[in-house]
């Protein structure tokens, strides 16, 4: 299938009864703060709020647009997918409303809380053994490979397929409809890179002049480091501690790196103190739990790490909720 | 001017491009629990909400209506208000964006966090002295009125005036706009019944099938009272205390009775430690931070203080966020 923004749209259709068209919000004194704190006389941040999406993420668009395109017989079978908690919450419900079997294999460190939930959407969990030798991705995908070839079930990936990509892109669709203006400039927090890639199609298509930024958790810079190289560049050396537990990929993915690399303005990382900081913020000025990873682009933005100009709109797209209360206590502590 | 609730569609069109058309929420999760806890086969709870507002509460709807209706020069002469905390921060939102001043006159003991918002968003704020043999909202009224005549500014009522009430009553108009279906019943927390009122005229307009509950903090049950005797019913006694802040009305409003009395289906109270487990609920399941107001009606719904049927949809107003965040963890530990 060749890569075509109209499929954004497509999605967009196909989900509207389905995702919560989520709102985008603005706040006067969160627009004053960040103001002051870069020097401007004025900035508008408005922030797409998908913690309200279906299981608390962004994800259920993309799992939802997968699942609504398998055949029939497919999914009869079932599916199985490997991730560590949104997308398998987000999946776990797409497929229970669509009477599909769903299995979740999950690395052993993945947030109670997520696993709970991801259960009680209907899917079975399968944990990851844990094995010092081998990276925990690896372990966890070969393990969904051998689930699928043993029962024929269909193994979907969190982020490297487009049907998931162009679910995810339809949150932008939405931003540049909801916003009363043009805006200057998209902040995604990015793990494999299916949400950047879905919004980057869907910015191609409406809304091409608005320049598009990701950020990640520190440790996990892999986009980071492949914009700066011009290429693909997995992370080397051994993974870091995150409180961001939602954007841990070790390297961009293929498919989404063939969108995102020639379209991302900028790529930057953030550290878990500036991410527990811009959930503060979230909480005092929108009134939004969020969780590390769905602060991470309000985090880039209050720290000047997008570029920014006097009287610029920028979007931050806060992308999940999905925190246990008594973690977000000791992390906002 | 007389009652009518056309009223509350034209204040819906004045303020359709000024207030947040916030989301009409429902997480699956959410309704499984509360079918499990009132022995239910299936229940849909739809939460509208008013959290996500500006300034963090559906108080903001009123008061830009009331602002927009002002002649030019009584606004030149600006407004007055009494407050605890929500009211004045919406009124002095909408103020600013109208170029109108505007004082606070605010009881001592109202929540920091309030009042410095309040000032932040560019009224002046003056506390009422506390004195032991007074009445509080007696005592911050009779302040608000010397101030009134004074200076010539237009003494505001947080709720016991209709055009507040239509403003509020937009909220409403959203949530038959916002389901896809019938709504059964309509919780509402209740301080002195301007929200009530507005969204009971709307319900008179658009979906008179659905039933009306208030629900107040204990300590705090005049509706529930005057529900009961059938006749506008202030308070007995010294109040108690409540984390409920936003909801410490000690009689329903004389216009605002005059509109609910006839109208409501049933009237009850909550304990602090029910909205306590409200909030934390709204913090799991639907992303929300409410303040112990904003989650009284879930509270409610939870407690089965209103009465449901198998299948029946049930909104409440989850009509506040405005907590600090040192109280709102010392809350939910």
């Amino acid at each position: 299938m060749s890569v075509d923004p109209q499929n954004v749209r497509k999605a967009a259709e196909a989900l509207s009864k389905l995702v919560v068209r989520t709102p985008l919000l603005e706040a006067p004194l969160l627009n004053n703060l960040i103001a002051k704190i870069l020097g401007l006389s004025k900035i508008r941040c408005l922030v797409k709020a998908e913690c309200l999406q279906h299981t608390g993420a962004f994800k259920y668009r993309g799992a939802t647009n997968r699942i609504l395109n398998m055949a029939e017989d497919e999914k009869a079978k079932g599916v199985v997918a490997f991730s560590s908690g949104n997308f398998a919450q987000a999946l776990s419900l797409a497929a229970t409303l669509n009477n599909t079997k769903c299995t979740i294999i999950a690395p052993h460190d993945a947030p109670p809380l997520k696993l709970a939930r991801t259960k009680l959407y209907g899917a079975d969990v399968v944990l990851s053994i844990p094995d010092p030798g081998v990276n925990r991705e690896i372990a966890a995908s070969a393990l969904a490979v051998k689930f699928a070839e043993e029962t024929g079930a269909t193994l979907l990936h969190p982020f490297d397929d487009h049907l998931v990509m162009y679910g995810q892109g339809t949150l932008a669709l939405e931003v540049y409809e909801q916003a009363d203006t043009k805006v200057n400039a998209l902040i995604v927090p990015t793990g494999g890179g299916g949400m950047m890639a879905g919004c980057a199609l869907a910015t191609e298509l409406v809304s091409p002049q608005t320049k598009l930024y990701t950020v990640e958790p520190e440790g996990y810079d892999d986009h980071a480091n492949s914009f700066i190289d011009g290429v693909r560049t997995p992370l080397s050396g051994a993974p870091k501690k995150t409180v961001c537990d939602a954007l841990q990929a070790s390297a961009p993915g293929v498919l989404t790196w063939a969108i995102n690399g020639s379209r991302l303005s900028g790529a930057s990382w953030m550290s878990d103190t500036a991410a527990k900081e811009a959930m503060k913020i979230a909480f005092t000025e929108l009134k939004l739990v969020l969780e590390p990873s769905g602060a991470l682009g309000l985090a880039a933005l209050l720290a000047g790490k997008v570029p920014v100009n006097d009287g610029d709109v920028v979007c931050v797209v806060a992308c999940g909720g999905n925190v246990a209360i008594e973690d977000y206590m000791s992390m906002l502590r």
